[in-house]
């Protein structure tokens, strides 16, 4: 497989083509972003556990039946992933209330939600990634009534999933964000990435932050915490 | 009746009990305030057009059979109302794009809405009223989702009623604020008002504000554009 000329980049990965058209080639960068890109940082080697524990969390995810965009890892910062037209939609899954949704409501840090609550946000750097409904993703076309039934059910298989493996490790899955993108055979799948930059994960005993709140919250380096993250779902799914 | 001690008073009526218990009292006073509080001003004699308006528009949407809290005006600037408890859900439905939807999702001003948007949102003044979805009503506990449902409906069908007359009269009905609450023998009803103060209204050939939007804009006095909108509903229904 060649990599060939990038196809963009974001905040934390680059993005490029193949010789393969449905393949594409993502680099995990060691940037880091909160606050909608306000606050900016980097950490050596970040990248590269983001990279890994995705692979792991993606393999595994497919062995469980959810088919997603993960191909195979390349190296210690790079996969193979199907390309897909990313929907602009973002679906954040909550067991636990932390962060946004605390102030946004009022709701008390840590509390336990009664069941996983979903939501959506409009993936526009420029409005910040407001908050939107099912109405609203049909106003702007962002994606069919079908795909949003199945992002959701998606969503919450995802979550029975990775909770229960979390849960293995001692660890609690507070919440996270998921992004699907529709294959060229047009197939809807789970599609991005899933690491401590995009989950909120606690220690089960302690619970202490696990993730990208250390950055957020200016708590120090993030690598011990994600060195952590990874040797415990690399030592459960080995 | 008689008017008894005040229940409370927000931010553009005061609310007094009855000598009966499923009945209330309403002012409307002449305060005006925008952007969640942040701006306050009052023009004199606002109270009696927007109590007046209210109960043309509650008496209509009754004769066509849209149960709702209006009893019967008592003053130029006071009604009678069924006493209901007020879900903390504020329903907006939208007919063309205006005001904070545009910056939320950089809609284009004006634009007319493929259909009749619905938003919820938390009546939560601390919190800045915020958007929220049918999962964030159920984890709070706002409303039932038979409620959430019924306000729905009912939003959808006081549109299509008030979209006719609005037209009838020259008046573009952009959008809208509804309040919904649970009478004592736990009937959900619409209820609190119907206004300039809680409408988009443009006038259909120059598209100028004949709303609140005067007064969000420091455009001058409201009394011209609300006596005219109280005019022409008149006019229509007599
Ligand atoms: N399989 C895929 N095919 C195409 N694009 C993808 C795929 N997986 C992720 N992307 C996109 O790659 C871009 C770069 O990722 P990232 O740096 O996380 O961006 P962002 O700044 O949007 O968070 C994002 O737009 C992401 O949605
Ligand atoms: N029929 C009713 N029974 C009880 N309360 C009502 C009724 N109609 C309206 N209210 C409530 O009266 C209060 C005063 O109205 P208003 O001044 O518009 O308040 P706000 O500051 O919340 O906009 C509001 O909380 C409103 O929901
Ligand atoms: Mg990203
Ligand atoms: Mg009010």
């Amino acid at each position: 497989m060649k990599k060939l000329e990038e196809l963009y980049r974001g905040k934390a990965k680059k993005v490029y083509y193949t010789d393969d058209k449905d393949i594409l080639w993502l680099e995990y960068t060691d940037a880091l972003t909160a606050g909608d890109g306000d606050k900016v940082g980097s950490e050596q080697d970040k990248g590269k556990l983001n990279n890994k524990i995705s692979a792991l969390l993606f393999d595994y995810l497919k062995e469980q039946n959810v088919d997603n965009h993960f191909v195979k890892q390349i190296s210690d910062n790079e996969m193979l992933v199907k390309k897909v037209e990313i929907l602009p939609v973002e679906v954040v899954i909550r067991n636990y209330a932390a962060g946004s949704i605390c102030r946004r409501l009022g709701l008390e840090q840590k509390m336990e939600m009664p069941f996983p609550l979903v939501e959506f946000f409009y993936k526009n750097d420029d409005l910040k990634d407001p908050l939107i409904n099912k109405e609203h993703i049909k106003l702007m076309n962002l994606a069919t009534e079908q795909q949003v039934e199945k992002m959701e059910e998606i969503s919450l298989k995802v979550n029975e999933i990775l909770k229960q493996l979390f849960d293995d490790i001692n660890v609690v899955l507070v919440d996270y964000k998921l992004e699907f993108g529709v294959t060229n055979d047009g197939k809807l799948i789970l599609s991005d990435e899933i690491s401590p930059d995009t989950c909120r994960l606690w220690d089960k005993e302690t619970l202490e932050s696990l993730d990208k709140d250390i950055f957020r919250q200016d708590k120090g380096s993030v690598m011990d915490k994600y060195t952590e993250i990874y040797d415990r779902i690399k030592g459960r799914l080995n």
